[in-house]
């Protein structure tokens, strides 16, 4: 049988990144980004067999519609106008109404757009990029994968804020948690590692990258997760603060501060950055870390204790701990950081394997801790994989 | 020797609580608060040997000095004038500047003042009362004590905001953490009650009342804590939310609410009043889940859970765990909501022993788990001792 494509969209405000991928492997073929849109130098890249180009993308139209076009071009040019069976959108926000992937068209566009106000940043990014797929490839099946489906199964327990009810009942106010897609692939790729059915296994996943989440499942389902009712709660990030006490913004606006001055603060000046002083990414922390940066060793030593706190605190949401499974572009890579919140957790009996840790990154995973041990574990993160095997799922 | 008394207040921003205390014994021998200060109906009563009394607050000066005014005489009237040999005032916030007990004069008052931004509601009510004695009692040494003096052990992992770092030099945002005397208090209680020196035990403290704190308490100091920079952080409480999503903040001003509207909520309308819909109070919770109330039931949950996680989390700042202690008005005296914790802590071994556990209440102390199961205790707090234990080291 030949080949069979997916062609993933993950559309943003002014960027839309691709990615051809193999639905029965999960190997991308093609991946790109279109960035700048509706600036001077909008332009999308991409990359084949090594081979990088790119383009400025030009002209009044809109400037996501303009490049979906253009991926129309660049699929028949390589040859894949015939094994391309579908496209999937990723979308960041899904409310309570969409709690499983679903084929779209205009009008489920438009009920996606209908929930924006959860996401208002996101979802009319992810939405145009869901027309612009319609417009451009008409007779392929679309489908919409979201970020919060996989934590539709997280008790009211979890999910209800310590707040006035009525936030809820009248504006939805609630956890919803977001990574949905890493976490659902990386707990079925941990299931497989150590030999259990998945709907017997209980995992805490950490996708720790620029965004960062903590996730309990429990026989395969989310039970819990650190991101809230938008992906600014929970661990410490690149920029984001994550849990705060609320009584900072009080003080802040009191203060003479301004809305805008303080969310943003809170969302792009916060957190690695934030207590650093210094960037926002973990391999420069590491770095100037090495180099006796103080700014760099505590927003580390933050970051690390945090996570940390937030597994230990995810064990009482399960009745055993199959494993602890790291991913994400820090969870993949950044050893240092994997090996002190390992650290933390020897008070549970967890033991590093310092060679295993050493040797779980650049796209390896494995198990990292010692046979003596309680289970923890690298797996990279494939989200795309999923949005495509969830596509092909929905056709058959 | 004959008897020796600390008179202990506490002064709120329309009320002040006092005590004298037996420095020796912490017998509570005489107790009184006085309410509604400002107000028409504005009162003190007091309780001695069982009768309890009650006199109008009347007068156009500072209700607080009329009330300290009348405690020389109440003092005066049960002959205790010559064995009261101190006075101990609780002061909320020490902020960085505080960091133990100290004696207080009208120049100390005005420094206590100075870090008042920090607790803009308690601070000056605090130091009012401060005040009041000082005029009342004018030959008494006063002493300060701080709630916040027992957390300046913490480690900067732990009391610094994963936030833009110039918040904490510009304006001294951190975690600071409360309730430092029952912390503390109940440490040292729990060390006696395995036989430990207080030096080499660490223990999860869980202080629950209507405000509420968890505090991991190393080789007797703390090294964590839940509260924050305010008491709003951290565990829900009675009508307050504890740790928040900081982007519903901003989505409700997006809203159209108003900064008061918001904060009032977060304050005043949510914990256990907010989730359950009806009441701040455990034990009208507790009442209601036992006919089937669902938002009471709910509340329950989501309280239990959120405890039982911190408890969880606070386990890694330590090396081992000797014990984890239950405290305060809930703590001491609300079985299901300890038994629900401890169940969520089976996962950590923690085994209750349903007798012992149900025997824990109205002032009655006790390990509360098995003897094969790691260590869980009720201790009845009493902070009002640790002001006058404090007040009078300071002396000798």
């Amino acid at each position: 049988m030949s080949k069979q494509y997916v062609l993933v969209i993950n559309s943003g405000s002014s960027s839309l990144k691709f990615a051809l991928i193999d639905s029965k492997t999960g190997e991308a073929i093609l991946t790109g980004l279109g960035e700048c849109f509706g600036l001077e130098d909008s332009r999308m890249s991409w990359k084949y067999q090594g081979n990088k180009q790119e383009i400025a993308i030009v002209g009044d139209e809109n400037h996501h519609q303009l490049a979906v076009n253009k991926l129309v071009e660049i699929v028949s040019d390589y040859g894949f106008t015939d094994s391309v069976i579908a496209l999937g959108h990723r979308i960041v926000h899904g409310g309570e109404k969409f709690t499983k992937t679903i084929q779209v068209n205009e009008k489920i566009a438009d009920e996606i757009e209908s929930v924006k106000e959860l996401a208002p940043l996101h979802t009319p990014a992810n939405v145009t990029g869901v027309r612009a797929g319609l417009k451009a490839f008409p007779a392929l099946p679309q489908f919409a994968v979201f970020d919060t489906a996989f934590h539709q199964s997280m008790p009211a327990k979890a999910y209800t804020g310590a707040i006035d009810k009525t936030l809820y009942t009248e504006y939805g106010i609630r956890r919803y948690g977001f990574h949905g897609t890493s976490h659902y692939y990386v707990s079925r790729e941990a299931a497989k590692m150590i030999n259990k059915p998945v709907d017997e296994s209980s995992f805490i996943s950490v996708h720790l990258g620029n965004g960062a989440s903590v996730c309990a499942i429990k026989n395969g389902k989310s039970v819990d997760t650190s991101m809230g009712f938008t992906p600014l709660a929970g661990l410490m990030m690149g920029t984001r603060c994550g849990d705060l006490d609320p009584s900072i913004i009080e003080f802040l606006l009191n203060k003479g501060w301004t809305q805008e001055q303080v969310f943003d603060t809170l969302h792009k000046k916060s957190g690695f950055l934030g207590v650093s002083g210094l960037t926002s990414d973990a391999r420069g922390i590491l770095e100037a870390m090495e180099e006796g940066h103080e700014g760099a060793t505590l927003a580390f030593q933050v970051f690390t204790y945090r996570v940390a706190k937030y597994i230990a605190s995810y064990m009482v949401a399960l009745d055993q701990v199959d494993g602890i499974i790291f991913t994400g572009g820090i969870g993949e890579n950044a050893l240092p950081i994997r090996r002190e919140i390992l650290q933390y957790l020897k008070v549970f009996g967890y033991k590093e394997n310092e060679q295993a840790n050493a040797d779980a990154r650049f796209g390896e995973g494995g198990i990292i801790t010692m046979p003596d041990s309680p289970i923890a574990m690298v797996i990279p993160t494939n989200e795309e994989f999923v949005i495509a095997q969830e596509s092909v799922a929905l056709m058959q």
